[in-house]
């Protein structure tokens, strides 16, 4: 495997992200302390997972990658935004992220509530602002349809609920799975069906990308918990044992380590026999895919 | 003029816009706990006034004005999370509102941050499901687009910011606008844009029922603060004097209380001009401008 095709492949669309959301905040008519929550908090992002999955996806459709940028740009901000809202005092009360302290801890709780709620509206605006070269309405809507859907109650705000509902008690791994498949899936899901979408995947390859990014979800998941035993404070940016202390269910808790790690390798094959399926090409996903489950933070 | 003409069209199309909303949560696949949270504070709704701004805009172009049932229950629905996250303990402190108590009151603070994050995005979904026969992928997208300028920094949220940032000191005037243009004005105004834009206006009335808007939510925050200082605490449902109390600058502080009355019926006049001119059967919208600015809560 050619790591290095990953890499500078990473590093491009990156760079075009991270200038694209920049530009995007910057050209807001709006109050400039709002905006600088905004821009801190996009600009402390990690590895940009999704938007990499969704620029690699085109990619595997043999499109040009740089028609996601708007649509990485607004998956990017729904991300940032619940990293904003799960920090808060009232949810997990984080002072730091990623070394960082946390938005809250910089502009208060006020401001970054509505920062949270100003990068969720704008990103619904950012989807529809894709020009009509790239992507028909009927597209468009498509992408702010599903959006929503991954990001709201029967996605991501549902996983966060049961999530928090589920502190401090046993789960069974149908719960965890619950959990895990809407607080982070979802979105995840999402990123790899934008893509495809605008690369114009048709029904069959939309069907088994979907598979793929479902299972690299779970593996992705299923990899935090092991680092959160395993894995190296320095490298992970917190400190390991996390879950445990917080009396958190988690797959090595359920499934013992080994099991975990047995399910980890389960689920990454998983989704590498539905990337196979597409007939596309897909080196790139294989690679990120790899990377989520071996990364060490 | 016919007040019978506007009760019962309120009273039939409050209706129908209440149980639309009921039934587009109620068939939420997400934990009950979030989708009782978001049904008592669309449950504890006022005078839907906006909603009703929509049917009437609709209603004035001569089509149904239930085709504009779904972006009644999305705008509805960018109200209330605005309500639910204004009370929270970190902005307003708000432990009650129309006599109920406030969302994070019933439901804790995690799970009220949560409900309004989940409206807000179920709102975009909402938009694009107006079904194709009602509205094009076009128009829907526009409804996406302009919602979203409505709803965040370049509208609500940023209002809700320099509202924020203007407590405790004297505003001017220009100042004291900018707030209210954006924190109260941006949405109502949308609600007349998407009563146009569903009911087939041209740009010419398109821009003329906008300039009726935009002087309309004026005059409703300019009738909001004379009812501060004049209204009954048995009608307001809240203390009369609150933002003299809080050191909020309001129209009657900044212009007196005569000139803020002139003010409100400048504004209301500029408004029916603009209606004048759409040379639409504006019966219905007369009514309700004259009802905001006359009522007694």
């Amino acid at each position: 495997m050619n790591t290095k095709v990953l890499d500078a492949f990473t590093q491009e669309y990156k760079q075009l992200l991270e200038s694209e959301l920049r530009t995007l905040v910057e050209k807001l008519k709006a109050p400039p302390i709002i905006k600088e929550a905004m821009q801190y908090s996009l600009k402390a992002g990690g590895k940009r997972i999704r938007p990499l999955l969704l620029f690699a996806t085109i990619n595997a459709l043999g499109k040009d990658p740089k028609d996601g940028l708007l649509a990485a740009a607004a998956i990017e901000m729904i991300h940032t935004y619940s990293l904003i809202h799960d920090d808060l005092p009232s949810m997990d009360n984080d002072d730091f992220r990623r070394g960082m302290p946390t938005n809250h801890k910089v502009f208060g709780e006020a401001i970054a509530i509505l920062a949270g709620d100003a990068l969720l509206t704008f990103s619904f605006e950012v989807i529809g602002q894709i020009p009509n070269e790239i992507a028909s309405s009927e597209i468009k809507l498509q992408l702010v349809i599903e959006m929503a859907k991954a990001a709201g109650s029967e996605g991501m705000v549902g996983g966060q609920v049961a999530d928090m509902e589920g502190e401090e008690k046993t789960l069974t791994i149908e719960e965890l799975e619950y959990i895990h498949i809407h607080k982070t899936g979802k979105l995840l899901k999402y990123s790899v069906i934008a893509g495809a979408l605008l690369g114009g995947a048709n029904p069959s390859q939309l069907e088994n990308l979907s598979a793929f990014a479902h299972h690299l979800g779970l593996a992705f998941q299923i990899q935090d918990d092991i680092l959160d035993v395993e894995g190296t404070p320095e490298v992970l940016g917190k400190p390991v044992g996390s879950d445990s202390s917080n009396l958190k269910s988690t797959y090595p808790q359920l499934l013992s380590m080994d099991g975990a790690k047995d399910a980890l390798q389960t689920q990454l094959a998983q989704s590498k026999q539905y990337l196979e399926k597409t007939g596309l090409n897909i080196n790139l996903l294989n690679e990120i895919a790899d990377l989520i489950a071996s990364r060490d933070h």
